[in-house]
């Protein structure tokens, strides 16, 4: 007896919005260019009538209820109803192949599908693979259901119409699964993430921080990540509660469409992989800029030293460095300048701060080891691999698989290779599998591109490791070069060196394309490059 | 298995500000006036040095372990060190008499007591009377131990000098107390607040959110509010993982020092209650302002309009109301403006926003009921006793007392009576004892006062009842006229009826006393009055 025995489940957070912010908006601009727009108070109505249509679906306790969605209103109701039911929301990466979605369908053991009409296809081919065999409902995001193959389907506002838009809350055990959401997969099957209602509460929480995503009820917030990832790094579990507006971009990115909603919805809070940032860059120097914006969140990869530049010279707007992924909630850390920088001028803030990873949130904790496992000093220097540990970190993957990446001590093992700073910020210097073996020594290739990426002419550019008989591997430099420029393979040699690169660093082969492929969350495809020229 | 299993202990925080703000200060300055500055490394080790002296002095798990100090860095190694071995914190309130400190030192069966040295002599008052019968240690926060007639005591440097400076983590149940606090007992005896490490990690994440105190790694924190009241806010447990820079005005409110103290060090954030900011504002207005104060965090009482408007027009400082009380550890609302308020003008924001205690903070709920208990409209009208709940709110009295406060449905009754506006904003009318209760009607005596303080010659008002034979209660108005001014209850009832005061609210009496009496945290001490004028 002393402090109240609150479980800190999605109810505890639930009715914050259409009790205190009744009036804020949630917009989303859908994909034929309308937009949607209404308020947390009709938000939560809809949210518990979804609740009560779960329910009459006859889905029992724990069961995993899908989305197959792009980022809106209707994702927005699902992230909340089905857990605040003691279901499970497993959000599905819309840019899987249909074999993967037929695998991870069938892992999750889905029992319903909840899908945007435009993605009716992708399941039709996933159904044709026997991929929905486990599942009894699908849900179409929609007013009426599409022509389609499938069968049963029925459309989600004729399921919710009519039922009653208060929900009785559920006392829901804190350590119970809320969520599902599977790794990228970018080096094998994708694995599956449990969230808890636990974890995501206290990482909700955790995010709103001056010191996190500093997000409060002055917020309009617009998260480009998709909800199908890592729950859109938590926005929706933020945002909602705390009171920000929230506006959505649905369907595949538009960069005009983007900026053009940032700017008419007056977004001061962004969040996206630096892939979006450079996109967009164009479309906001077009614009004169986006004076409402406060800070953009760039996360997924990092960010090339000249696109931070770019923001800050052109637009007054900082890139703040995120750092996560599926297992860590995902947020793990954030590059915020610390209170002894205030006088700094920007560029020393860039070389400090905003070209890391990030300090860790409290509540995380980073270690960075060598191959004997030992904790290696934060010196600047010793690189090694990154291991982080906290309430909101997974402890394990659904089904056990991938044991391997989590200690005996009780850590998770990233696969980042990383180098802490002696003042305490973390930088990532690559993936494990993307770190180049020359010679016995390591090449950063996202040092590299972010290098690289400083040229006039270069677009964009990702280095990948090629086997090489007497170096084990040397870096390959792949080039979009910009409309109208041309690269050489002399030239960026040449830039590398004048930049601080060793010479047995430098690239020895070039090629040339039109653009770096993506990943499913819009990342450098470097299995797709390894693909294609590993040879 | 899922998310790791990491408890809500101090564990998961204190390390952080070492880690990853090595470099970043705690400044106090003394009441000598000298300043004492060191780094969150150096506060660490001398932490973990008192983590290992509390166990040499044999003191066991679960022991309560007290403070009788002011603010400043050994009370914040206290903070930390307490609890990380696993004991209890019981911040005493240094405003106390003897007789009550006595009682409460019995009452929470403490073994230790840290104490300031010129707070020996309260201590040697408490000895007198057998107070300090079961305490079987104290510590003199200091280098050494002045002339006392207190036995054994010990000078903390001697106590910590030579131990290790590094201390494993333990594994804590979160649910194990933390610390303790005595309510500031304006009605009876004061009653003690247990909390837990689970309340006191969940609210220190919860107290760096934009939408609460917003404290992140750029700030530089002054908590005029005493560490020895709900734990300074909860500043000391939030800004230290957090890794904004601390200063601390040790010994008793200097406004001059205050405010040269937050012009040297630069301070972005300060908390403290009405009264403070009553008392320093000539200082900031002499200086022309604080420019780097980005907001004041103002609670424990309402603040006088005039003073919210004064701060905004002279020096462009927000204040921000802050609504909570011990028994919620203490952060339970705050007064932020919302999204679709950007473009109005400041006097709009002032009475939508800053004359309001707040919008809940997530995690925390709240209810307005009638006597009856039934919950009442948020209309701006209803007005009721305010009731909440969360994980970070008391579910009980130490030993059982004031069980009346809590409900069976899991409720706090927090005495105060607070109106709901529509928009989610609730207004603390009056705490219920404070409350004229006229004729059948109620008047609200904050109000009263409130407005009372906007006329130029009133420095101080407060407002009691007085019982009346016709009307049950009368409100008699206290004034402290400026120096050199005179103030004549004519003048106070003109002006109170051109507010909008209905005739039959409007005070039949006024006393002229030189200033309003405080109660051990600076708020007006209405009990003080009563018993002065209460005839």
């Amino acid at each position: 007896m002393a402090m109240m025995e609150t479980p800190l489940n999605t109810w505890l957070l639930f009715g914050h919005a259409p009790r205190y912010f009744p009036d804020t908006e949630v917009v989303t601009r859908l994909p034929d260019g309308r937009v949607h727009r209404y308020t947390y108070a009709e938000f939560a109505r809809r949210a518990q009538q979804l609740m009560h249509a779960l329910d009459a679906l006859g889905l029992a306790p724990g069961d995993r209820v899908a989305t197959l969605a792009w980022n809106g209103y209707r994702h927005l109701e699902a992230y909340w109803a089905v857990p605040c039911t003691g279901r499970v929301l497993h959000t599905l990466n819309l840019r899987l192949s249909p074999e993967d979605l037929a695998y991870v369908i069938g892992h999750a053991d889905d029992r319903a599908v909840l899908a945007d009409p435009d993605l009716l296809p992708l399941l039709e081919k996933v159904h044709e693979r026997g991929g929905l065999a486990g599942v009894r409902h699908i849900v179409v995001l929609g007013d009426k259901v599409p022509d389609t193959a499938l069968p049963g389907v029925v459309a989600y506002e004729e399921l919710i119409a009519g039922l009653p838009d208060a929900y009785a809350p559920r006392d829901i055990d804190e350590r119970s699964p809320l969520g599902l959401c599977y790794t990228s997969g970018t080096t094998g099957r994708p694995k599956g993430v449990i969230y808890t209602h636990r974890s995501t509460v206290l990482h909700a929480i955790a995010a709103s921080s001056q010191a996190a995503m500093s997000i409060g009820p002055g917020d309009c917030v617009l998260p480009v990540v998709p909800m199908f990832h890592a729950n859109a790094w938590g926005v929706p579990y933020t945002a909602t509660p705390y009171g920000a507006k929230q506006v959505f971009l649905s369907g595949s990115l538009d960069p005009a469409a983007l900026v053009e909603l940032m700017a008419a919805e007056r977004v001061t809070v962004a969040a996206g992989v630096p892939t979006i940032w450079m996109a967009v860059a164009d479309e906001i120097a077009a614009r004169g800029g986006l004076p409402e914006l406060r800070h953009l969140l760039c996360g997924g990869a990092r960010p090339p030293r000249a696109l931070i530049e770019r923001y800050r010279r052109d637009f007054g707007i900082p890139l703040v460095q995120v750092w996560g992924m599926t297992e860590t909630s995902p947020l793990a850390s954030l590059a915020w300048p610390k209170e002894h920088m205030r006088d700094w001028d920007e560029e020393r803030i860039t070389d400090a701060v905003r070209t890391r990873a990030g300090l860790p949130l409290p509540g995380v904790q980073m270690d960075i080891r060598d191959e004997a496992g030992n904790s290696l000093d934060w010196d600047s220097i010793s690189m090694g691999d990154l291991l982080v540990r906290g309430p909101w970190i997974a402890d394990s993957y659904l089904g056990g698989e991938g044991a391997a990446q989590f200690t005996e001590d009780g850590w998770f093992r990233t696969g980042d290779i990383a180098v802490g700073s002696p003042d305490g910020y973390v930088v990532i210097a690559d993936r494990a599998k993307d770190l180049i073996k020359s010679g016995g020594e390591w090449i950063s290739s996202v040092d590299m591109e972010s290098a690289v990426m400083a040229l006039p002419e270069v677009a964009e550019a990702a280095v990948i490791a090629v086997p090489d008989d007497k170096w084990q591997e040397r870096p390959l430099i792949c080039v979009a070069p910009r409309p109208g420029s041309t690269v050489t393979l002399a030239r960026i040699r040449d830039h590398l060196e004048a930049t601080g690169f060793a010479r047995w660093q430098l690239p020895d082969r070039i090629e040339v394309v039109e653009a770096i492929p993506r990943t499913g969350v819009g990342k450098f495809d470097k299995k797709a490059l390894r693909a294609r020229f590993d040879s």
